[in-house]
C-alpha cells in the first residue's frame, strides 16, 4: 500500500452507516485525497439486500472483498457478531487493514484480533464503536495516556436514553416510551440490545479495558436494562430531586475494578443528567487531567461516518509514512472484578404496601436488620378501595448484597404487597 | 533516537507547569517506560530562578539542553513569545522533537515552526496549549479530519471563566472579583493576557487553523475583554434569561471565516452557560459528527501535564515504529476572514440617560435610523436626584456596523449621559 498512489476500500454491509460512509467516501473524494496524500477508492461493496449501485460495485458475496489482492482496507458495517468476527479475522488474516464500527465484535473478542493484527503487521480501529463521532477511542490511546484513570461515568445508548428522557418528560410508562422511539426510527423493532443495556455493556467494557488496560469480559460486567421501569419512578426522582438515566460505570480502586450498566437515580444538576434525548455523555476521571466530558451524539450514519472515515484517513497517513500502528495489546493491570454483591451505593425502593398501622416499622426493621439505614422516606395512599399505599425509601450507603437480601426478606412481609422498584442512586 | 533504549528529555522552565512535568516524569517512570516501550529520561532541566533539584539536572543556561545531543525531546513550558520561539527554534534547528504548552508561540509562529519541523523531520506538538488536558489538538487532527467544521464556540480561559462565574453569582462589579481571583491564585499579579482575551484569541487561532485548515493570524480575530462589564450587566442578564461568558467564535460561511473574541449574552439554558469557575468547554460542530463538546479544567499544571506528557508519549511510540509523524503544513482552504464590522448579531445595550418624556423615542429613533430593531426594553429610575434613568435594550439581529454608528450617535444625543455597556449575544 506504501507503494501505490490509491487506497482501495472494500465496505461490507450497506445499511444505514454504510451508505453513509459510501456516500461520505464519493461525496469527499476530493478532500479526503489531499488530506490522505492519493486518492481513497471505495472499490467494492458487500450487501445481501438489493441495493442499487453502480454496476460493479455491488457484490453479495463478502469473500470478494476480503480475498480481492486490490483491496487495502475493510470496512465492517455489518454489525452483530457473527459473520463480522470471522469476517474481520478473514480480513486481518489476508493483510487488509480494518475499520469496524462493531461494539460487540471488539468487546467480545478485541483481544484477539489485535494480537492477530498484530502479527500480520495491520491496523484494526474501532473509534465508532463507542460514542459514535465522538473521538473517544482516540483520546484514551493517545491524549489521556499519560493518566492513571479511576473512573468512567457514562451514557452510552442513545435509544435508552430517548425513551428515558421521554419517560421523565412526559411521565410516560416504559412501553409507551418506547412505542414513541420505535415510531421515531430511534428503536428498532427488536430492541433488546438496548434496552435491556446490552449495548452499553459492550461499550463498557471496550472504555473499560482502555482505560484501564486490561481484558475485561462483557460477562463480568453487571447488566440491568431498563424495561422495569415505571412512570412513578420518575415522579419520585424529579421529587428528591434526581433524574434516571441508564448509567455506565467503571471505577479503579487499588487493583480493584468495578464495572457496571444499569439504571440510576443522578443528581438533577449533575452534568450527566443534562444529557437528553439521543445524546451520548462520557465523563472520564484521571489523576493528571482531572474530569473531563466527552459530549455528542452517539448514533446515526452521518455520526458513526465521522469515526470511520476518520480511522482510514489514520491507517492512510500511517502507511503514507511508511508505518503500521498496529493495535496495542498490552495488558499491564493485574485487576480483579469487584463482584456486585460487594458494590456500595445507596439505594431507592418502591414498595406497594397495606395501608394499616405498622407497616413502615416492620419496614424499617428489615432494612435495619440488614445494617441498611434510611435516608429518606414517602408514605402515599395509592389505593383507597384495596387500602394500598405506596411508600418509597432513599438510603444511606449500603452493600448490595445486604440489600438484596433485605427486599428478598421484604417480599415475605405479610403486608409488602410488592417491591415494586429499586433503583441505585450515584452522587 | 529509534535504536536507542533510552529517550532523553530536556526541559524549559520550572514554574508550576514545568514542575508538574517533571514530577510525572520521576514518579511516573514506570508506567511510562511500559507504554513507551523504554524508560523516558528526564536529562536536563533550564530554569533561571534557583531551584532544589538533584545535582547535575539543573542548569541556568537553556542552550546547554539546546545544544546537547544527548537530549532527544525538548519540553517547552516557558510560556510567552520570547525567548520560546527562539529556544524552540533551535531546538528543531538542532534536530529535537519538541513539545510545548506554548499558545502565543503556536498561534503567531505556528506554521513557520511546523514547516521548519518537517525540514528537519522531526515532530512539534503542542495538546496542551489550548484547554489543557482536554485532548483538542489530537480530536481535531485525528478523530475529525472527514469532517468539514462549520462552527466553533469555546470557553478557553480559566481566569476569565472564574471572574465571570464570581460577577454572576455575587454580583460583583469586575474589581472586586478580580481581586478575588488574584487572591486564590486564579489571575496573575498583571492579567491583562487574560481579562483582555489576548489569551483566548491566540487559543482560537490555534483552533481555528487546525479546524479550517487555514493560517489565521491572531491580529485578524477580533479581541475585547471583560474589564469593563459591571455589576448591573450581570442583573439584566439574569433578568432576560443569559448568562455573560467570554466566548471565543470561529464560523465558517463558505469561504469566509468570522473569529472573534468578546463577551456575549448567552441563553442559561444552552450547554456554554452552564460552564463555571475555572472550567473550559469546546463546542464543535461537524457536517459528520454533528455538535460535539468537549469539557475539563483548563488550567494547572497536572492538567497540562497531563497533555504534555501525552505528546512525549506519541513521539516516542512514533520513533519506536520508525517514523516521525512531522506536523501537517497543509493549508488548503482560501478563506477570507469577515471583518467585524459586517458581523451580524444580537445586541444588548445599557444606558445612563437623563429621566425625562420622550427620551425612549429619541433612542429609539436612532437605532431605527440605523435599521435596528428593538426586540425588548426595560427603563428603570436609578437616580431620583440626579433626575437619570437606566434604559437597557435588547435588539434583534444587527450588522456591526451600523450598531457601531448609532453608539457614536447616540453618545451625542442630549439625554444620553452614557453608553454605559455593549454586548453581543448568542443564541
Amino acid at each position: 500500500m506504501q507503494t501505490k498512489q490509491e487506497v482501495n476500500i472494500g465496505l461490507l454491509g450497506l445499511g444505514v452507516v454504510g451508505s453513509c460512509v459510501a456516500h461520505v467516501l464519493l461525496e469527499k473524494k476530493d478532500s479526503l485525497a489531499e488530506q490522505s496524500g492519493g486518492p481513497l477508492i471505495l472499490r467494492k461493496v458487500a450487501e445481501k439486500r438489493s441495493v442499487e449501485l453502480e454496476p460493479g460495485l455491488l457484490t453479495q458475496n463478502a469473500e470478494e472483498i476480503l480475498t480481492d489482492p486490490q483491496i487495502d482496507i475493510v470496512i465492517e458495517v455489518i454489525g452483530g457478531e457473527h459473520p463480522a468476527t470471522e469476517y474481520i479475522r478473514q480480513a486481518i488474516t489476508n493483510g487488509k487493514h480494518v475499520v469496524t464500527a462493531n461494539k460487540e465484535v471488539i468487546a467480545k473478542h478485541g483481544y484477539e484480533l489485535f494480537s492477530l493484527a498484530k502479527e500480520h503487521n495491520v491496523e484494526l480501529r474501532y473509534e465508532a464503536s463507542v460514542g459514535s463521532g465522538i473521538p473517544l477511542i482516540s483520546s484514551f490511546q493517545q491524549g489521556l495516556a499519560a493518566n492513571d484513570i479511576s473512573a468512567i461515568y457514562a451514557i452510552l445508548n442513545g435509544t435508552t436514553n430517548y425513551i428515558l428522557t421521554r419517560m421523565a418528560q412526559e411521565k410516560l410508562d416504559f412501553p409507551v416510551a418506547l412505542k414513541q422511539a420505535q415510531e421515531l426510527g430511534y428503536a428498532e423493532s427488536d430492541p433488546s440490545n438496548d434496552i435491556e443495556g446490552i449495548d452499553t455493556v459492550y461499550k463498557l467494557a471496550i472504555l473499560a479495558n482502555l482505560a484501564f488496560h486490561i481484558k475485561l469480559d462483557p460477562q463480568e460486567i453487571y447488566c440491568e436494562g431498563i424495561s422495569h421501569l415505571a412512570a412513578q419512578d420518575f415522579h419520585y426522582a424529579e421529587e428528591f430531586g434526581y433524574v434516571i438515566k441508564l448509567l455506565a460505570i467503571a471505577k479503579r480502586y487499588g487493583n480493584t475494578i468495578e464495572a457496571r450498566v444499569h439504571p440510576v437515580f443522578l443528581p438533577k444538576d449533575s452534568q450527566l443528567a443534562k444529557v437528553d434525548g439521543v445524546y451520548n455523555a462520557i465523563q472520564a476521571e484521571g489523576d493528571l487531567a482531572g474530569k473531563l466530558l466527552f459530549y455528542g451524539e452517539g448514533a446515526g450514519g452521518m455520526r458513526a461516518s465521522s469515526a470511520i472515515v476518520a480511522d482510514v484517513l489514520t491507517i492512510v497517513r500511517n502507511n503514507r509514512l511508511g508505518i503500521t500502528a498496529t493495535p496495542e495489546t498490552g495488558i499491564n493491570q493485574e485487576l480483579i472484578v469487584k463482584p456486585m454483591a460487594d458494590v456500595e451505593t445507596r439505594y431507592y425502593f418502591r414498595l406497594d404496601v397495606a395501608d394499616r398501622p405498622g407497616v413502615l416499622a416492620q419496614i424499617s426493621k428489615v432494612l435495619g436488620d440488614n445494617s441498611i439505614s434510611i435516608s429518606s422516606v414517602i408514605q402515599k395512599e395509592s389505593d383507597r378501595a384495596a387500602q394500598a399505599a405506596e411508600i418509597v425509601i432513599m438510603t444511606h450507603p449500603a452493600r448490595e448484597n445486604a440489600v438484596q437480601k433485605a427486599v428478598e426478606q421484604l417480599k415475605l412481609v405479610t403486608v409488602v404487597n410488592e417491591v415494586s422498584s429499586f433503583i441505585r442512586v450515584e452522587e
